[in-house]
């Protein structure tokens, strides 16, 4: 009979008093192990056993980190995982990432994503308008402030596309990327996360307003001089000194920020983008 | 009898067939309830019913999201939660964060964090010598290639000091941090995650070498020029442009990157960072 990892033929091979096999796995490039979850017993003693003998095994072997990515579906297996001796390592809404250390060699097992990106969008019109917004919620909520649209970059999303999309969603208005002015990091943000905030010029393409009732209670095109009259300004080091940012980069001596040059090598592969200072870096 | 959620009390009013407690929850600030888990049943089939009950009376009440954080400790409730309809958002070492959305509406559960970030360090010293390193493991492995120093930031951790210790870690060499000249952002990186990668220059302030042996097989202070020359810098276009970046920096007219300043308002606040081209925003 040809030897197989499924199911039916462990539990006979339990059942049968024979040994426990060995969870398929592949190996990774740092010398660890990824276990193939397609194969996994159903059976929840079944894979106890089978875990706990590949791990005995694999330990020998000198092999040093396993990974096992449960599915929603494969959920009952989660707490057996944890006996075992595995962590938590990251998980997405569909699954969980766990992994066990088997070496006697420090971790280096990598962190999991450590940062949220966030886009703050400075948007002037030709009549020296900016595009200025009030929020639902958040620390500015019913206070009557007027500030510039904010938004996440979302996961697989560069940043000018997030700061173009955000903006879009929240006002209606379409325009374009000129330059990252600026970024701040800060910590301890949502979930514990650190926190990126790219501070971006955008050009106005169209300068009709829709409201995202959701987020926003209003949008309006303000005048830059009553913008930033505005008292908080004076009150918030960090927005006071965005600002001075955004309003050096419409002065004639023209404050510069990084723009974006697609950097990656070769056709057909995806665009890869660098932000720098091109007009200070002329060949 | 003082009414109480903790489990005696619970498995009592079962047994005497009376209505099934409430898990005991607080709001979030965006109408969500994050259940209390040092106050959970610990027997599982009551864990069941209370929640069940809890979702119940929770969806009639308008409430949107619910948050359950399960330790380690707890993960025997993992499968029962997610029977019930919840599904991972994300996971630490320690726990794994579940969240069920009960509205109507669209969900608004924010993404987990979506990003690495890395740096790379430019080190040139006095004899124009660029500090290189030879990397043990990576797509250049064996191939006899020198290239800048690079890491990662920690979660918690500033870009600047991610760089400098990074530096110190690797090669042994004290520095200090002047600018940050460019980044890349690039997608499906480790665990499908984004990454962004800031390029800094930092000034030397030792030269005494010492090499991390599991990270690198060699350290050096290489003539510029020498290190220019290599061939798979003609060939990648990222690192070509990264580094004559780096080299604009060196040059009369002076490349100007983004400087650090701490904008955070108040004495005995954490720092925070915004990075701008201080240079070009005198006021």
């Amino acid at each position: 009979m040809a030897r197989s990892s499924s199911f039916p033929c462990q539990l006979d091979t339990l059942m049968n008093d024979q040994p426990v096999q060995t969870l398929i796995s592949a190996e990774d490039k740092y010398g660890g192990l990824v276990i193939d979850v397609e194969s996994l017993p159903t059976n929840t003693s079944v894979f106890v056993d089978s875990l706990n003998h590949s791990l005995a095994q694999w330990r020998t072997q000198g092999k040093k980190a396993v990974w096992l990515k449960l599915t929603i579906e494969n959920s009952y297996l989660v707490d057996p995982a944890i006996k075992a001796g595995f962590i938590y390592h990251h998980a997405e809404p569909t699954h969980v990432m766990l992994v066990t250390w088997l070496s006697k060699e420090q971790s280096t097992v990598p962190a999991n994503a450590s940062h949220q990106v966030g886009i703050g969008a400075f948007i002037l019109n030709d009549k020296q308008e900016i595009l200025a917004v009030q929020e639902r919620s958040g620390v500015f909520q019913g206070a009557g402030i007027w500030k510039m649209p904010t938004g996440s970059v979302n996961q697989g999303e560069d940043i000018f596309s997030g700061a173009i999309r955000e903006v879009k969603e929240e006002t209606g208005v379409d325009t374009e990327f000129v330059d990252v002015i600026g970024f701040r990091q800060s910590h301890a943000a949502a979930f514990g996360k650190s926190d990126i905030f790219f501070l971006c010029v955008l050009r106005p393409v169209t300068s009709e307003i829709t409201v995202q009732d959701s987020e926003l209670t209003a949008v309006k095109w303000m005048p830059i001089a009553e913008f930033k009259d505005q008292t908080y300004l004076k009150q918030r080091k960090l927005l006071k000194k965005m600002l001075e940012v955004c309003l050096a980069t419409t002065t004639e001596s023209g404050y510069k920020g990084f723009k974006i040059e697609d950097v990656q090598a070769g056709t057909g592969r995806r665009p890869q983008y660098f932000f720098y200072n091109a007009d200070d870096c002329k060949e």
